[in-house]
């Protein structure tokens, strides 16, 4: 008789990390201060991996908001959203979020990851999806629960795409799903290129904003408001956990699809509602980031200083303002001692390997938030320096 | 060319119900009382669908923990657990589940959904995963997202669970899965049964606790306690938004499991981080658990007294003291007019129609809290007798 559980005892990769003393995950921060620092192991270091993007899980005002609502409302739903536990706090910052992206309804979930989820209720046996390469794995297991076949097309490939919806049967219903700002890359996607496509091959489109919402366009609605192509996008998603600072997602789009997916979707109409802490802080950081662009900016000139320090330290970092940074190493034990040099050096770091990228792919992500000071820019830049001097990674120093 | 969002424009039985005015999802709360009242469009109802069993979510020392943790540490964890998210709160929290539950090692997800999704990582398209008729969804999409055989057998029925484990494939890993405490009826599993044909079949058991940790067993460890069987069932799984009042979830088991789960469950390695303040929730929720077990009898007392109740009004309400009552209709729209009935009489339950239960058999899902004073549960049992006067259901009146 074969036991089910028998995988979990193969060796694994980590344990051997674990052994050579470069295991990068799983590090627990015991304090946070409201800038950019952590402690870990009783050492100061500079997050320099976080999704906080606009510093706003440590703000005052964010955090005050969750305190209120925690007090007057308590700790949690006591039930799904659907049957007890929805809130008008909940309905407040769904009519807040319908506002500021510019779409008819919005639907707010307890998780992003439950928001995308949420997209399988739109897909069937009988639709196809084709997806960027690099989209997150939530929206890919979206499609696996809603039964619809997955093509993917190489990373922003225009031409792979227009390749695969030509090759499709014509009569399935046909969505196309992007990430508006790519989460691993910090790219951004060929929006203009997509809803072209789409329009020609009367394709939808879903954009994943979870790492755009509050960071690109104009008004900080993310990489469609960007490419001015708002449109074009059919159905927007985000989540709570980046630009707002605290947990949470959203699907907006039209009225009868979020309506739909309020009575269908089964990480919604399954799931307990948002606690009331977290909604509250989401709707007090939605606040900030309306009113305070000068964070957007901010952020914008710390990206471009560090990608600019990066790329001439010799790393293969294309300068740019978008707050993620791929630092490409390609093998993955590489990548454990670049983040462990990084570590050692005061500078926590995101070591990215398979099934996170794609094999042979490893990377070091780094991100920067509006809270980073100069003075923390200019410590993840050194470490960077010596780390790549002792691996010999870094090619000009 | 079809489009995909085609299903989103059917008639839909939502609209109908609204129309007639029986709808009963997605009731706005304005207010809460930390006692079991709610207030909607300016009412003060008994709430009678929550799943804040022992009414914690309302709890002072609760929310003043959640207070204190989002003020030290801020509204989000800024990454998932893996990369850059984990706190030494969320350890801690792990460390004490696991000496509450008795297991070697426990894994805290940032919602129940995401935990019993995290049993994906587990089977595979080699295993069969044989599980009650009325485990939660997503324990069934956690199957679907694993790749594996799901076999469903009739709630309870141990003949026909070793029917289904005789039929499979002998060479096939076997998982049988099921609830401790099922959600919609209230009864709890034959875990006896399940045991003896485990060890027969040489299967491994998941036990889903959502809704029996901290009611039931001597220490509010749950079913399996309760039935003195612990031992019989090798992973567990709870949510932070039932007994404990907050936003959350974990998976406990043996150490090779939970530290496989950690690095290949996809709903735990690609999610943002439980927030602070619900991870200090449910830590200060889980010491009032253990150290105040007058909660569970109060709770088991007050079920009792209202299922006897219900009962002796002619619903087909089985007395007992376990505080979720199942009081079936049959007929959906017999359950919404019920339930608007109900609601009328100031008393906010939970319609539950397909597929939260199986088709014709619509139910109203009663839960008691130990929140719940004599005088509010004389008040639903008052609520009952008028409306299934009015609606000619309750024999007896």
């Amino acid at each position: 008789m074969a036991d089910v559980f028998a995988k979990c005892r193969l060796p694994a990769t980590y344990q051997f990390v674990k052994d050579l003393g470069v295991y990068p995950y799983y590090q627990a921060i015991e304090e946070r201060s409201a800038g950019a620092e952590v402690m870990i192991d009783g050492r100061v270091l500079v997050q320099a991996g976080s999704n906080d993007y606009l510093g706003l899980s440590g703000d005052e005002r964010v955090k005050e908001a969750a305190v209120a609502a925690t007090r007057r409302l308590g700790t949690g739903g006591g039930g799904s959203r659907l049957s007890n536990g929805s809130l008008a706090l909940h309905e407040e910052l769904e009519a807040r979020l319908a506002v500021f992206l510019g779409r008819a309804a919005v639907m707010v979930t307890s998780a992003g990851y439950l928001a995308n989820l949420a997209l399988g209720a739109l897909v069937g046996p009988a639709d196809t999806v084709i997806g960027d390469r690099l989209i997150h794995a939530c929206l890919i297991d979206a499609v696996r629960l809603g039964g619809a076949r997955l093509r993917r097309y190489r990373h922003n490939d225009m031409g792979h795409l227009e390749r695969l919806l030509d090759a499709g049967d014509p009569g399935a219903g046909r969505l196309i799903v992007t990430e508006g700002m790519f989460s691993t890359s910090g790219s951004v996607c060929d929006l203009p290129g997509i809803a072209r496509l789409a329009r020609v091959h009367g394709a939808r489109v879903v954009m994943d904003s979870a790492h755009d919402v509050g960071l690109l366009g104009p008004s900080g609605r993310g990489a469609a408001e960007q490419h001015g192509l708002e449109d074009a996008v059919d159905v927007q998603t985000m989540t709570f956990s980046k630009a707002l600072g605290t947990l949470g997602g959203a699907v907006a789009g039209p009225e009868e699809i979020i309506t739909y997916l309020r009575h269908y979707a089964r990480s919604m109409v399954f799931t307990a509602a948002l606690s009331p802490g977290c909604a509250a802080a989401a709707l007090a950081a939605l606040g900030i980031v309306a009113a305070e662009p000068e964070r957007r900016r901010r952020l914008r000139a710390s990206a471009e200083r560090l990608s600019g320090e990066l790329a001439a330290l010799g790393y293969a970092v294309a300068p740019s303002d978008r707050p993620v940074m791929a630092v490409p190493v390609g093998d993955d034990l590489l990548c454990f001692r670049l983040w462990r040099e990084l570590f050692d050096e005061g500078v926590f770091t995101t070591a990215m390997v398979a099934p996170g990228v794609p094999p042979g792919q490893a990377l070091i992500r780094v991100s920067v938030t509006a809270a980073h000071t100069e003075a923390q820019l200019d410590r993840i830049a050194s470490a960077f320096a010596a780390a790549g001097r002792r691996l010999r990674l870094a090619p000009v120093t």
